[in-house]
């Protein structure tokens, strides 16, 4: 067996083309990065947000999960800060039309030698002058003046009269942990320290969005926020939950290799640490997830904004604090597209012939199992396994072409088991079970069929 | 026991007591109609999702799931006639500042009489002049015109130059279904008929929301459209999928006496037939979920405006059609609420105290079993059962306070099984296990602990 190279190009179209992820708006041809998911790809979504749960909710003694709604009060956007700085300097090439982020410009230009985060927008500016930077679309020099381009979506409601009432789309879910942090504290009598997790979308009108589902203007965050004493408690929650990223990605079946640590270079003023979890994605190393030490700085900055008492009282001690924060971020639609690069794989059979396989893990993989019938004849007994089973797990079903057809097909799609009814099923109700990975055959009593499925998919 | 009756404000205070649901952005006084789901309203709600789902898409061999965009091209809206149609007659009190919808207000006044629905803006107009109608909040009769008030909420991506694209929110999750249906039957090689469903987040700007999380600005549908041949397909789907919305729900645990079919008064001049399950919420009998007949209308629509072929060609007999399609909708908020309100009761127990219980399905509760040591020095063991039974199912620990005190904890959130860590347990590994509902107690084996509550746990 040999493996080819994966292309981002490779990848959209196995998705398009079995399921996984088709374009949004398709039949309207698209809307720029929004993509919608298919069959196999939602409940391949769904498993990877489940097991999150499960590891960082109902695993987690001191964890809560809470579902905040994707429209907030406008003041919280002030509080966290993006109404006044969640903002992207652009620049639009008059001659093109392309719209440019100027701190990329500068970035690529200097070869990553100028310090572009410390830069003003007139330093910018005058960078781009001095140095003559041209359009990288095409080629002309003929910018318009850098503009700060806000991130957020906005939208309003309406109210009695013609007034308006800005509201935004949260471009974050934390800011639904953070003001209900003394709500879960009250109604679950947490003591801290303890957690809040979530999974939700945020939407951010980003000027260069793009590598397929990498970023997108929509996007759907798994977070956890860790609140804790003091600066002490922030470093040790900080080590636990970098450790914990990446043990829950391990355990997913990233290789080890393909994943690293990446400190952030610079801190917000108010943090302690930063890092990512970098994953090697076929357009190169970036982002997976971030875990962050916030300080106090998020809750301070509620009870600044809202007048309302963020303090925590510790039963025990008596002390009063406002408590620390160690969030720990990641995308579910960024993890799904880690999640198929890293399960994809082109094997080269003997005899030739080559297959596409999806390395999943069997409770990542979308289906669990397929139920195929030898020949037409046995699909009435094959629907009788599939339905049995369809109780348990995802299931699919599948009559048509040859068995080595249909067993590629389930290859392509990740399917760790395939289960064939024969003619001896009608015999002595024993059926081919075949493992994706191996394609190694066994013969299994159909009642045995679930007990033995339900054990590979433990995580 | 007897009941006592629930009212709307009893239940949204019980929420908030325990954890269900919060208001939205609470610590800035709010948004007017959002909603944050606390830490046991999150499992609750998840828990629903997830039994719809495996109800009619995992156990229906005909049914594939997606997951599409909230943001459509503008055309889908085009297409779907709410561009043109999605809005309210609004009037607004100039004296108040009251905003009302002017066919509410003419169904008020009328008792129902009129036929507001076949009324023009300035039949309705007329009408509320002639019969001085005035404003149900402060009395007077002051209003502005009527406006036709659009319900989508808009927003707009950043494009080159100063150039903006409108987008819309998604109103309803359906185009996303319609849009995707030739990318489902084209990877899937699925025939018709067969369906599709979606769970996922619509926006609507109510001028009128309300009644807790009934009708919200911000809400999840969970929803199914069974595509097949012709009209004779179409009504048996109709009143297959009728049946199929009242067992789930029945099988949920709901009281066949709360619920009931209410046919629509009018069909929309494409539609066959049209019904809604209502049921007998405390402010009164109204929506559960809906069941249309839509003929080929959707996709002949999207065809119409994306110049795309909608026509499904059959394999079997070389015909072409364009798909009908019978469409069943249930907001998964509205359903939790119907289960929040179907699920309460109090009641009083020998001796004159009282309990709140939720009496949810064990698969619908959002922790299946509560852990707690009878007295602090059993922790650590307690400890031990917790971290076993989570990696099964959610559970929860609790050791402040009495035992007593701690049932009802757990009853007023519906947790079905109460497993008490005494001094036995330390002899011989044995634990009490409390049922909810009947209050009853037995004694089984650490080990046998997770099989058991598996057992109740199917759905």
């Amino acid at each position: 067996m040999e493996e080819n190279k994966l292309t981002m190009d490779k990848l959209v179209s196995h998705c398009k083309n079995t399921g996984i992820v088709y374009p949004g708006s398709d039949i309207y041809d698209g809307l720029a990065n929004t993509w919608d998911y298919g069959p196999v790809g939602v409940e391949l979504k769904n498993n990877i947000k489940k097991l999150w749960w499960k590891r960082f909710v109902q695993e987690s003694e001191n964890s809560f999960g809470v579902d905040a709604a994707i429209m907030m009060n406008p003041r919280v956007w002030e509080a966290s800060g993006h109404v006044a700085s969640f903002t992207d300097p652009k620049m639009d090439c008059k001659n093109c039309r392309a719209r440019m982020r100027a701190d990329n410009l500068i970035e690529q230009h200097s070869k990553g030698t100028v310090d572009v985060d410390a830069m003003t927008n007139d330093e910018m500016q005058a960078y781009i002058d001095e140095h003559h930077v041209n359009c990288p679309v095409c080629g002309n020099f003929n910018w318009t003046p850098i503009r700060q381009f806000h991130l957020m979506f906005e939208t309003s409601r309406g109210l009695a009269g013609d007034e308006k009432d800005i509201i935004y789309l949260r471009p974050e879910t934390a800011q639904g942990e953070f003001v209900n942090f003394l709500n879960v504290q009250r109604t679950t009598r947490a003591k801290v320290p303890f957690g809040i997790g979530q999974i939700g979308k945020a939407f951010r009108n980003e000027i260069t969005p793009g590598n397929f589902t990498f970023r997108t203007i929509e996007f759907e965050q798994m977070e956890h926020q860790m609140f804790c004493k003091n600066e002490e408690q922030g470093f040790k929650y900080y080590a636990e939950y970098k450790e914990m990223a990446m043990q829950f990605l391990i355990d997913l079946g990233f290789n080890k290799e393909h994943l690293d640590f990446k400190d952030h270079e610079k801190l917000a003023f108010y943090a302690k640490a930063a890092c990512d979890i970098i994953f090697k994605y076929p357009f190169g190393w970036n982002e997976l997830n971030g875990i962050h030490y916030r300080t106090d700085y998020d809750l301070a900055r509620h009870q600044e904004f809202s007048g309302k008492n963020m303090y925590y009282l510790d039963p025990v001690t008596n002390e009063k604090y406002i408590p620390h924060d160690v969030e720990y971020s990641i995308g579910a639609d960024r993890l799904t597209l880690a999640m198929l690069c890293e399960a994809y794989s082109e094997e080269t059979l003997e005899g030739g012939d080559t297959r596409v396989v999806m390395h999943f893990h069997p409770a990542v993989a979308p289906y669990k199992v397929a139920v195929l019938p030898l020949q037409k004849n046995l699909s009435e007994k094959a629907r009788e396994v599939y339905k049995k089973l369809s109780k348990h797990f995802m299931c699919t079903f599948d009559e048509a072409g040859s068995i080595g057809k249909r067993y590629r097909r389930q290859d392509q799609i990740g399917t760790p088991y395939c289960v064939t009814i024969d003619f001896d099923t009608l015999e002595n109700n024993t059926v081919t079970l075949r493992d994706r990975d191996t394609m190694e055959q066994i013969r299994l009593d159909i009642n045995e069929l679930e007990t033995y499925v339900n054990s590979k998919l433990a995580f």
